[in-house]
């Protein structure tokens, strides 16, 4: 068995399976594809890819599979579903995932496609893994599919120590080791076993501190808020949605620098725009916060009028309404498994801190901001 | 300027202060005094000593005063402070406080004597140090004594994350680089900048995941509570208490060797008493949860009688009622200096989660538990 | 002043001038340039920057500085060196040197270029810093450019640690602290003070030691000789060499999809080349070590010829005899500066080490790696 | 299957002998010995025991068997051997061995008697394992004694990169995981497979620099060699060899500071003597080197009567002559099994560089060095 080195995990044994899969375009693909895409202009340490990410979800669901002692025909199916998780991720990840689904629609399976369209068909045949198995496992259904996507899935371990050890901001850090070890299966459904009520509340203490300190760094959503203009902007000028979606990062970097150079050189350059307005969640009338993308996109083109700005000079950037996904994790506390939320005090301390968090922003260029303010005060109906 | 390499925070620069001090008896005993006393049985490489831990806090103090900028004569004798803070401290740390407190009283100032009676007092004054000033700052006075002794000191900070280097638990890894540099002092308070309402929680978090996996570990609990009962028992047998609080940890292990040979024996040996009776907050009277030390030992004596077994196979263990105390951490928000309780809606459920970890532990030999827990229910007026 | 988190050395603090200097395009430019070009395709979590690297030279050449106590004035311009001295690099850093080179000649000093046309310039002026001084620094010159690229430059330094870090092999972790406080000035020369033979031995062992296992992995030699070729194609096919060499990594990928689509094609997805010939040096003619980068492709044309293979599935590799720069470093032993060769024993034996590691390489396709091997041994002359 | 948190290793899963071992006093009197004795005067945070050592070795001991694929009732003993391969020592570990070799002579096997006389010999056998088979591995003996004794022993990877995790010095950070996923047997003898020269070559370095820089620190020599002295006398003074060697540190500590109060008030002090001579092997007549134990000794008292001083504050350090154990580690080079020293230059240069760092020391009060000086090169022949 081969295995390979990574800064986190340290050596990544790779089975047959694994070792097949990686030779794919599809899998090679990944090494362009940042995982933290517009964080490392706050964190310049945070370059690494959907590649190692991927490598290292595998190698938490070899352990977490091996705790669970389910067969190795299923085992085999769920590593091959965690190795290739993120394949069918569009340039930048999630960051263009929006984009991508207003194009295609939110029906569409990218994954599935890959899976039989590709070389990963073939790879998959003659390691007798259905295909059809792999997708679902990815979209998080039957009671392993939660291994993979899930309250407690190895995705989220690998990337929260992933990208602490990559920006250097600790906080991600969990014992991982201890989570994959204490997984068990109860009636279907993937929970932490005795005495863990602690470490499932340091999973989600670990997200929301990194969400506040890292992901929703306030320059890294400026930064994505404009690759996503500029985005929209590229499949205007003509680029294809086919084209568009299979992009790695660095063909959209070099297409936007040729169709939309204004706003592909500034995010280039770090030369970002500026934020014109930042409220809370308590001073947005709920019509903004329910607004659809096409309505943001409308009052964005209507603060720029009324401004009197170049449309591009305007961003609006307003969050969903904050989730706590993790609460639902499951743990064994006296015998009975029971949801996180009812066994800890702080889900509810974390859900309120969350929505304090939360900001709307309109973002433009340094010298429009006060012009771009008043405009959108009054588009957006705040005070 | 020597330095002395640390596996915490690698080189650690000496002032000839600093330098000076090290030197002293009264510093080096605490090369033999562990850390985390009885945290070692269960985490077995924490065996990390104060006087590594007071180089830290040393270090930290250093940086924050760099800060502050508050000029080098106030800075060095902070600086000699922060180094000399556990110099007081008996025994096994803190696990013998409470055995020393009975003995002399809780006026007592065990540092301010060390201060002028030993070769501490000549280093001072060759330094112009004002003993008095240090014995204040350690007991947290004045806006300096926060930095050494508060909510924010770097007594904390050093001890989360090197507590955590050495056992191997992740959570008390606290970005302490981003918390020293942001310190300032306003209105004669120490408090964090403005921005760090989350790095104000982290620290508050990093303590609250520490205490329920490392230091409140029941296994630790129990080795501490029997301990402690060995110490009595050892003052009993006449030793003095002035001999008592100047050993270092392995003349305290000989003497209760000597002394005390069954409790010591299963100390050393690691054969820990079980736990008997292990109860939460909301089932125990209140007056039981406010009995003194003495109410303490007098129940262990009546368990022990109703129970029909020896003395010291007895051990009651009811902590203090949980506090909070870093919820009092001043922050600056929107230019305002609050309280972090009043900031953040953490500080809340960790105070439920707190209350919600306390446990009251009774803990006898495996054998007699089953006679000890009926007749602890029966003493303490438990269902 | 401002700070910075790196996931090497934590905060890095920022003078005015580092953060005016990054304001600029000419350095943001390094996010888009990697640290070690073809390396991640062996080790993939190396996907780091030139951005982040010129950052950790930054800071270690600031605490050098400390050291060596020179004045702000002449220790800001060394700074302004040290954070500059990489934005002169070509695409894939030094993947890309020698096909420059063979365009402009190598008295052409691309950094001076920029330090006089772009905004690098306004910047310079506004801190009153001699662009001239600042050029001659990174050449190396004066003994203060011995900081920034020398034996013992801080250049090194940064790269061994954080090149460990990223590929996850831990021989380049060396005590980059010791190294820099330790660092004196004599005699117009940067040597290591007393008692720090060994400190400098193992500067010398991780250089040698990430060499053969990172460095000049044959995985990542074989796609370095790859994109070296493609590059040649990309200016034969008409792309200026003033746009090549201002260049980032994306474009350059971009471009060779575009205009070298086979070679290019493989680099990006990982299928390349395999060893044909893998010869160490006692079995090459002299007259083939010394032939130069044209003899080394008229060598390449030769042997696709010979072998009936089309001229791009042959790569030729023939590394620079072995040097140890290192070896000549300074030390200060009983009192008396000497070279490391002569007060270190390993240096010979390292000498003789890369002696042996040297391998002239052929690489073609897999399927054509018989007949090229052939044609390779009869052109090269090889037994 | 239990698991133990380890600050190096992680969770170190533990099988049912290993659990059973621990519980045992022999293993846990591993708690309370050091695993570097003098060094932590030195490396203030270097305080880790020989426990966690012992799980270490355990640790990877059962990674390197899984490789070897030899079956499970040979691997637990194997297991077994590794977690007891201290169990023999005496107090301060290494620092004793000789003191204790004098006096029971070199064929006495410490650990043989324990398998038998203790506990351990009834957890072996409820285990069905042979404990002279245990003891027979822990001396190297047969192809499976090198795992745990040999040139490429678990134990040495182990304290290699524990011992620098706790000193802070990065030296001994060597790939441990590489190391024992690449071991094989070949012809009874173990062995790394093809392409790791560079791999073994990697331990030797580590070795010698950890060596020079912690292990043979001066400082730490000292207080070694005063240990050694204070032992001798603390046997003179009629404590029994039987009661000595099964001391823990604890024990000696208190029994040298009522017995030998002033040698063993000044180790724990940190109080230490100087370097009255410090003389490289050059310098060092033959007969002097070849010096036995009781030949230094006498020695040690004709100094001290020439300088006129009291005999026991003259302390003669004579280290053996030095080896490098590690040149003998096999490797597969092109199929064929070889000696490192056949396979790698370092090794003759490391030889050289390891009889370059040999010193004879004679050690004294700081303020009767010069006399000590004196007579000592008088008495010894030194010019």
């Amino acid at each position: 068995m081969n295995a390979i080195k990574d800064s986190v995990h340290d050596w990544i044994p790779l089975d047959p399976v694994a070792a097949d899969l990686l030779d794919t375009a599809a899998v090679q693909r990944l090494r362009h594809i940042k995982q933290l895409s517009t964080v490392r202009l706050v964190y310049p340490s945070a370059s690494h890819t959907r590649f190692e990410h991927s490598l290292g979800v595998y190698h938490l669901a070899r352990q977490a599979l091996d705790s669970l002692d389910i067969g190795e025909k299923r085992a085999r199916t769920v590593r091959a579903a965690a190795l290739l998780h993120d394949v069918g991720h569009g340039p930048y990840g999630h960051q263009t995932e929006e984009v991508i689904r207003r194009e295609v629609g939110t029906d569409h399976d990218e994954l599935g496609d890959l899976l039989y369209e590709t070389e990963l068909a073939g790879v998959l045949e003659t390691h007798d893994i259905d295909p059809d198995r792999v997708a679902a496992l990815v979209r998080g259904e039957g009671e392993l599919g939660q291994v993979v996507a899930g309250e407690l899935d190895v995705d989220r371990m690998d990337y929260l120590v992933r990208d602490a050890h990559h920006t250097g901001v600790p906080y991600g850090t969990i014992d991982h080791g201890r989570l994959v070890r204490d997984l068990q299966l109860r009636d279907g459904r993937l929970v932490l076993g005795e005495g863990n009520v602690q470490t499932a509340e340091s999973l989600l203490l670990a997200r929301a501190l990194m969400d506040g300190i890292v992901y929703r760094h306030h320059v890294s959503r400026i930064a994505g808020a404009m690759l996503e203009r500029a985005c929209e902007r590229l499949l205007d000028a003509g680029v294809s949605i086919d084209r568009f979606r299979r992009m790695a990062d660095h063909d959209l970097l070099v297409a936007l620098g040729e169709h939309v150079p204004e706003l592909g050189g500034r995010i280039e350059r770090r030369d970002l725009y500026k934020r014109a307005l930042w409220v809370g969640l308590d001073d947005v009338p709920d019509a903004v916060t329910e607004l659809s993308r096409e309505g943001e996109r409308q009052a964005a083109r209507e603060i720029a009028t009324a401004a009197g700005v170049d449309r591009d000079h305007v961003v609006v950037d307003i969050p969903d309404r904050p989730r706590l996904k993790e609460s639902r994790t499951r743990v064994v506390v006296n015998g009975v498994v029971q949801r996180l939320e009812q066994a800890s005090e702080l889900v509810g301390a974390l859900r309120a801190t969350r929505r304090a968090q939360w900001r709307l922003g309109v973002y433009a260029p340094a010298d429009e901001r006060t012009a771009v303010e008043a405009a959108a005060r009054d588009v957006l109906g705040l005070p």
